[in-house]
């Protein structure tokens, strides 16, 4: 019992320190002995978790793909209407690419050419985006005239650009960079008009809610066909 | 004079091969010989041209270089209102991303991590939107509440977007697409409003006034201090 538990711990470590090397030196670059030695195990310990340095970038990504599909269930409990979870997501996943290494890595390490492939992470959250902007136009909470195809790419190039342009400087990763974006965007998908109907969808997200300055409101919203 | 003719061309075939190989592996995992295949010259020709491969990757990045500076410099040659420039921009920079291999490679390269460093195409690119957007802000161009440096957040985070998805889908790197940005961020930026003065403002760009659908206008914009 306590040697699973410390094989758990192990290979936990294995993870963090493969998502540092990978994020510093790049996937084809990355040696496993730098892996091992930044993890503080042996090579040994190392191959018996991953049998190459592909399978260890894998477990990278598998990890950060749990983590977006987390993000997006978490946006769900807070909110119900489709854009207020769109944007609480939003401040989750720049916020776990913020904090987590192998987030980061996990974002970037499919595009990495010596691999190929669109990252698993990135696709999900670009499934996830669009699912749930035609959800909010099928219901009714876009403004006419709105696309939900273009208002998906807008939230998918721009939480793109934050996580790649947040791998170069840490500010992109701010939750007063999502407040800015969503600040400009949201009224436009919302048809905001000052003074009318306030339906309390907040740029700011769930935890700007108690004390941030980005509490603006998008009104003028029309009523949802269901909720 | 014919030599030196040869010589040109032979370069230039250098650095398309390196963006198209680098492009495809990776700084790290692209080999000399490889570029030296591609471009059909033999591997002292590579080497009389440039002593590394870091000096052909700076190469690249300097010819990608050249091109933000052309397509910003174009489209101030097309349009004189900040944001008419902005947009006319982003349509150039996409397109010739789009085109060329030479770009997108140019874009990639710095943020290899095997050679570390943002790209110096993308650093130049976001001066220059960040000053073009304080520029809109002083004479006037931007909404009531509307903060320069979010906007030119929103705009580099999009377009690095554009630019990152666009080298795993192509259509990323579509006008459809620039269009569809435009046409969400535009009328916030400049608070739209149906109906009153027409400014002009095409989210379409200078080249879809021609035709395209996407030629919206953004309204209610109050005039400007000085053009």
């Amino acid at each position: 019992m306590v040697k699973q538990e410390r094989a758990v711990r192990t290979r936990r470590a294995l993870v963090r320190a493969g998502a540092e090397v990978f994020a510093r030196e790049g996937f084809v670059a990355a040696s496993l002995s730098a892996i091992s030695r930044q993890a503080g195990v042996s090579n040994g310990a190392l191959h018996f978790h991953f049998e190459s340095k592909r399978a260890l970038a894998e477990a990278v990504e598998s990890e950060a793909l749990d983590v977006v599909r987390q993000v997006v269930r978490e946006a769900a409990t807070r909110e119900v209407r489709p854009l207020a979870v769109l944007v609480e997501a939003t401040y989750g996943l720049v916020g776990r690419l913020a904090d987590d290494v192998v987030v980061r890595a996990g974002f970037v390490l499919g595009s990495d050419p010596g691999r190929g492939a669109m990252p698993a992470p990135r696709r999900e959250w670009q499934r996830w985006v669009e699912e749930t902007m035609r959800r909010a136009g099928r219901e009714g909470w876009l403004a006419r005239g709105v696309s939900p195809e273009d208002a998906a790419a807008a939230v998918v190039a721009a939480t793109t650009g934050f996580q790649v342009l947040g791998g170069e400087q840490r500010t992109w990763l701010s939750r007063e960079r999502v407040a800015g974006f969503w600040d400009l965007l949201l009224p436009r998908l919302t048809e905001h008009a000052r003074g009318r109907t306030t339906v309390g969808l907040h740029t700011g997200g769930v935890g700007a809610r108690t004390g941030s300055a980005h509490d603006v409101v998008a009104a003028g919203q029309r009523k949802p066909a269901r909720t």
